[in-house]
């Protein structure tokens, strides 16, 4: 367990951050192409690692992106990201997309993603992080759920493992 | 279980796709932007989707994207994707990034992934889609480690429901 | 004036939107484009201007753009913008760009621009919007300094007339 | 005032540059993107200003952009820059953009803005360039025109700032 | 032949356009991207033979594509492209490309390239389009080597059809 | 003729390289731009360069390029590019694209073209590459087509040189 000084969620998070859709973000059946988005959270994931870490991170996984329904032409996506829990050098950073419709205000749930994120040192080798402080019930929430997901991914790639014998 | 006859994972898979890394792929540490990878993939597992079903897919999952290794300036991408297994009308994709040095022939392992998409009859509603059939042991390996992973995934779910209550 | 009720600023406002530089952003002094920026700035205002008046809205006029200081590789920049004022159809959205260290926290003052918006009817007629309703010290300052930029640039415009004859 | 020699307004100017609209140009309104009209400006204007000073310029400033027109799809814009007038190191470059029916040759105009540049030397400081020898009406108009819009802005910002005193 | 009145090359040429090379216009060896290039020339060359035309016209193909010297960052490219002749519905295309170092003035050659562009009328099927009525000693010269281009074109066909019997 | 031992065609080739056409590959006519087919084939055909030659490689010409019809949306693409032939340091490569319909299996010939590329050594200079061994029927005929391509474009240089005499 790192011996640094906790921080809260807040200091890294990125909340409601704005993407107006235009025609050039669509795919072949003219809804948002999912991989931007993909490609969206992962640039802003990044943002959240190295606030909370103060160090240079890399991206080590991506688990559960759920596509939820699709976003449309003339939708505004607002990115939500945290951290939800470290272990050592690696941090889970939790992503939601939604659409905003910015005449009606109304929005809808589009995806969300789990992103394991590394922070290294001057020499590229992994360096502990800050232990995150959750302050929120639904910050609290996340930091358990975060455990859960990472033993079923050890879990998952036992059985396979030895399935594959 | 669909009645349609089986199509072999041959008949839809995607080898040795070849993307030459440019300056403009690069992301803030001089490493090929994942995001953009992770892009790319989805747009090719759209295709393999598209192909093995006959319909319009959409994403609605990735699971299990590792990050093995980073690209780098002058590499080239070998994207391999082909179709593990189907239920109903979902299929998994798996994916398999390398980085060629086309000097020498050289390769390393990037990335891997799982993409699940979902077939659509003309309402957009979901459709059944052909059953695949693995004839090489990697393709059986795979189309039994597809279960693994769908089982693992459902346990999480459940998992992190019971404990929010 | 508008008979609508009022919206405060922070209704519509965005709030320190986080945007990681990457080599693709450079010009060909190795700083960041300054045009991409203003586009950033633009698809941005877009959204507090539509967010404020309900309706579709439109670009007529940017003003006094400044470059304060070059952005650079690895900064990560925060965008924040808030609509100003209102004059019948029209609204005044100011925008400050800084440009954080995402390790040192450090941030640095990088542009200010002031962007107008039209709002339409379906028609694609002008169309009253609700007043801006300031609510701290800050909005304040900017709604009243709107007017004097306001003033300021309908005299220049009548003095440049003049001058043409 | 620069002892360097003057050059003439047509030494550095862009006439009627020419670009093809393409649906990825376009906003969430299906009209031409402002935001890409405004960084082609800024890129351009670089060039007039670098070939004016013959030295690195960086844009310090943009002023009075008026969108008169959208742009649709199909349109060939043109592109017209040239330099207003020079002091000191700071030059002013008008920038005015129509929109081309490659068809009939009818032209629509679209927008006009002004950037100023500052010329950098080999230390980033800035530099003197040659002063600007307007030859044509229209240039002697825009020479004189240059310096009520500077007088302008110095004066808005002197208001605003006693007004915040 | 068609009987429609003739239209001098200057009506429709593209001259010194201008174009200043970004670091993301790069290729794996940090030189500018030929294929992007290319690509720029066929839009603009769209744009000569829509004007010259007065109709839709779309690439039918293109020829002795010559790589003189390769463009470098800071470059400012420089691209002049000009109706050489026609042949009912097809009309030839040169494009030349310099690269300009602004700071000094001196230009290098980079590409030649020569496009066959097709009229079409409003069903898509080819209409004939205007002669082209070249002016200057160069647009004589460039109007008798596009002949001898196409000779050299249909002989070289044939010679490979015969060799494949 | 180079000493170096021969290699095979398929040692190099892009068979079916996928690319799914998005609406932001469009152009104004809503086809899609052939100037980005022609830098797709550029950028793929550089990979089979590099691999054969085992050198930095560089685009020398294209030649005969030609459209057989438009790519639509919704189609997806399919490269196919392979060595043709050598002469000394330089290597013609020929490129073929299809579309593909994914729901059907349908494909079209959209464009074929053949692209020079030249070997260069680590001080810049061209560098022999092996000989292709072509071998399959399909591959003889490609080999020997592409010494005719080239004679043809030797005789159509040397009789403009001697026109513009």
């Amino acid at each position: 367990m790192s011996e640094k000084p906790g921080k809260p969620v807040a200091a890294s998070a990125i909340d409601k951050h704005v993407y107006k859709v235009f025609p050039n973000d669509m795919n072949s059946h003219n809804t948002v192409f999912g991989g931007m988005i993909m490609a969206k959270c992962d640039r802003l994931a990044l943002v959240v690692a190295e606030r909370h870490s103060a160090h240079v991170c890399v991206t080590a996984a991506v688990d559960s992106i759920h596509f939820r329904a699709p976003a449309k032409g003339n939708d505004t996506l607002l990115f939500n990201l945290s951290l939800n829990r470290s272990w050592g050098s690696s941090m889970e950073i939790g992503a939601r997309v939604e659409a905003e419709n910015s005449y009606t205000g109304e929005t809808r749930h589009i995806l969300s993603a789990f992103f394991t994120f590394v922070a290294l040192d001057e020499n590229g080798r992994p360096v502990d992080v800050p232990p995150v402080i959750p302050e929120t019930r639904d910050q609290v929430r996340r930091f358990e759920s975060a455990e859960i997901r990472r033993e079923g991914r050890l879990r998952t790639r036992d059985e396979i493992s030895r399935a594959n014998g």
